[in-house]
This record gives structure tokens, sequence and C-alpha cells, in this order.
């Protein structure tokens, strides 16, 4: 008599490993700024060979939910991170790269979010408006390079997420811009009339600095919507992916 | 004379594979549905080992860029992956766990794209009422679970993002339900009058579909902010993390 047995379904060992350290994350037994056991320790402890344990390492590493730091001190290591920025700009530039979301679906993501930081920054005592002022002068100065005002315009948009208090929010916010930075800078780059734009700009960033100073919540998500998408519907031809495909790979933050 | 030579900075192999791949990617050239050459047409292409080859695509794995699909048809090996739901949903959980984010960060980013699927909806000439009062006939079935609720309310939520056509405000919806969904569920459990709440839900959600079939945008937005928040208002003490730490990791998805 033949034994008719199915093959047993075994997960690869490096597998078990990362369950076994998500589980760990989930439980809270490790929390961003822990730094895990080295890899003998940990094989010996998993009782897997440290090829697995390397493996699964590698894998979580990618997913950056773990950073390796040089040297030997009480810091250095492998550390859990604390924010995942990095993975997210990746996951949603590599998914804008496989044609998963349009630039359309990561403005309309990121107009949601914008509205909802200087929602929650209206209601605050204190704004750093001094703060976003010296960021508009620097855009507004005579001279200043399409590379300059990419960057400034960031940090502004940037800023008010991270004053909302709120690290998902200003992670998400952080990812949709670096997923879409080098196509913003070639649409910047293209304009005929680069200081009139740029001015243009300026302006209405200024105009949502005095309806934030003015706690007027409403007046701020009105103008802020109409911000990007007058921004988006300006340079959607040259923003969308295949049309900058090209040049994407230059802002890659792990080329 | 002794040389002083600085060692040479070099990357691990893997990562230059992966870095490769990910420059396709940009590139346009690897779109999602594509199939990966195998491991041997790899390793010879790149001019690297099997093993660096066999390193990089189990990290592109991890951040689900590419899914293994068994078999040897044509569908079937490693294929370009075209939606990151799950490794967005294992991001987030991961750092909701880190204590990265919490609830509360993840509720009020949540509340902000619900408010931009509403206002797409509006919009639109023909939503899916139907659907949506079947969702909610069978949520307000009686004796229905706490476990059968939080399923329909998932999906109901889901389906007001599916239905705005923007794949990518769907995922992020889908990946912010996975990363609570435990904690929604012991919140569910623990309630003292669990019918009564459950109506109440009930009777939330068909208000914001009576709005939405009024094709007011303005009340949806308001019912659907109004009912996220007096949820999250009634559990929080139960939603938080470390509070139901212990459980979360039944619903990993990779557990």
């Amino acid at each position: 008599m033949d034994l008719d047995l199915a093959p047993v379904d075994r997960a690869p060992t490096y597998e078990l490993v990362i369950s076994r350290l998500k589980n760990e994350i989930f439980a809270g037994r490790l929390r961003a700024g822990d730094r895990l056991p080295g890899e003998r320790q940990l094989s010996e402890q998993l009782g897997v060979s440290r090829a697995s344990v390397r493996e699964a390492i590698r894998a979580l590493q990618a997913l950056e939910i773990v950073n390796a730091r040089p040297g030997n001190g009480p810091t250095s290591g492998l550390i859990m991170t604390a924010r995942p920025r990095i993975a997210l700009s990746n996951l949603l530039r590599l998914h804008v790269g496989l044609a998963s979301y349009s630039v359309a679906d990561l403005m309309a993501v990121r107009v949601s979010l914008e509205a909802q930081a200087v929602t929650t920054l209206v209601a605050k005592d204190h704004i750093d408006l001094d703060g976003l002022h010296a960021l508009l002068d620097r855009m507004a100065a005579p001279g200043v390079t399409p590379d300059e005002a990419q960057d400034l315009d960031a940090q502004f948009h940037l800023s008010l997420a991270s004053q909302a208090d709120n690290p998902l929010l200003a992670d998400m916010m952080q990812a949709l811009r670096d997923a879409i930075a080098t196509s913003m800078l070639d649409a910047f780059r293209a304009q005929p009339d680069w200081p009139a734009f740029a001015a243009g700009i300026v302006a209405e960033h200024r105009a949502i600095v005095d309806a934030l100073e003015a706690r007027d919540g409403a007046l701020a998500v009105r103008l802020m919507r109409d911000h990007v998408e007058a921004f988006y519907d300006a340079v959607a031809d040259r923003i969308e992916p295949g049309a900058t495909g090209a040049t994407a790979a230059i802002g890659d933050p792990e080329a």
C-alpha cells in the first residue's frame, strides 16, 4: 500500500524569524530605538542558522523596520527604526513607477492631508508663522532657482504637517512629496516664465499663512486645495509618470 | 613606506541588485504584472551570484514589490506586484507596535481620507447606494456579532474609498483599517450594551448614505467626521496600543 502524503507546508526559516520579531513588536516588547540582539545571539535563542537570521534582518531592513548603525557603542548595531518615512517614500515611488498609482492619485491624497494639517493648525495657540514667512522670503528672493524653490516649497508644506503634531500625517506628506519630487522639479524647470511662476507660488503660500494667522480654517483649507490643484493642473502633463520616468531615478534615496 | 588606504566603500551585492531593479521600475521598464526573469537568468545578466539575486528578491518580497506565484505557467513565477496594500498595512501596523504612531494619529489621517472619499463620491453620477444599504442591512440584523459587525463596518468604509476611484486612497484606507482591526474588535467585544452600540453605528452609516444620495457633500463629510471621532472617543481607552498589544498579533496577515 502506498501512503498518499501531501507535502508539508512549511514557510522558509527566515520568514519564521521575521514572524517572531514582528510578534515581539506587536506585543510591545520591541520599541522604536531598541537594539536587537546580535546575529549569533538571535540564532542561538531562536534555534535557527545564522544565515536565516541574516536573511530575516535584511528583509526587515528593506522594510525600514530595522536600521544598522555602524560602530560598537551602545547606540550602534541593529536598532528598531523610529519612523518609516523612507520606507513609505520608497513604497509609493516604486508603485508610481509600477503604475499602480498615478500622480493624480497622489495629489488627491496629498490635498486631504494638507487640509487636515491646516485644520489642526488653526486650532492651535501657537503656529510658527515667522518660520513660514522666513521660508517664503527665501523663495521670493530674486534669482531663486527651480531647484531651490522646489526644496523650499517642500519645507513649507512639511512644516505645516510637522506642526500638526501627527507623525503619521507628517511622514505621509513627506512620502507623497518624495514620490513626485523629481517630477515636480522637471515641471518647475520647464516653466517658460519661471520668475512669474515662482512669484505666484509664493503669493499663494502667503495667503495660506495669512489665513492661518487669522485662524480662519475654512479659508485656509480652501486656499490650500486651490493652490495644490492649480499647481497640478498647470503641470499635469509634465508630472504624470512616463513623461519623466527616465529622470525619476535621480531622486531615489537608495540609488 | 606604508600605504595608508581607506577601506573601499562598497554596498553589499544584493543591495546593488535591488538598486538595479528599482531603476528599471522608475524608468517604466518594469510594470505591475510583469514577470521577473528567473534567478539563474538574473544572475547571469547582472554578473552576480545566485545567492545575491535570491537575497535581493527576498527583500523586494518583504516590500511587496515582487510576489511569488506557484506553478510553471505564464502567470507563475516572480510577478511585479500591482498594489502594496499588504506592505502598507504591515508597515503601519509595525509602526503602531513600535509606538512611532498612536491610534489617534491613524484615526486623524483616516478621517481626512474618509472626507476625501465622500467628497469625491457626491460629485459622481453613480454611487452604489444599494450595495451600501445591503451591507448595513446585514449589520442591522438581529444577533450580529462584534466580529461580523467589524467586518461589515470595514467593508462599508472600504466600499466608499473604492468607489472614489483612487487606488492609493483605497489602499491607504485598507492599511489604516488593518492596522487597528484587532484593537477595534477588542473595543466592539467590550461594549456593555453591544446591540445598542451596533444599532448606533448602523444609524450613523445610514445618515451618511442618505447624505451621499442627496449629493450633500458638506453634510456627508460632517457626518463622517462625527461618526469616526465619536467612535474613537467612545473606545479610545481600549484601542490605544499597549492596552491591546497582547492580542494585536492575532490579526497579523503574515502570522
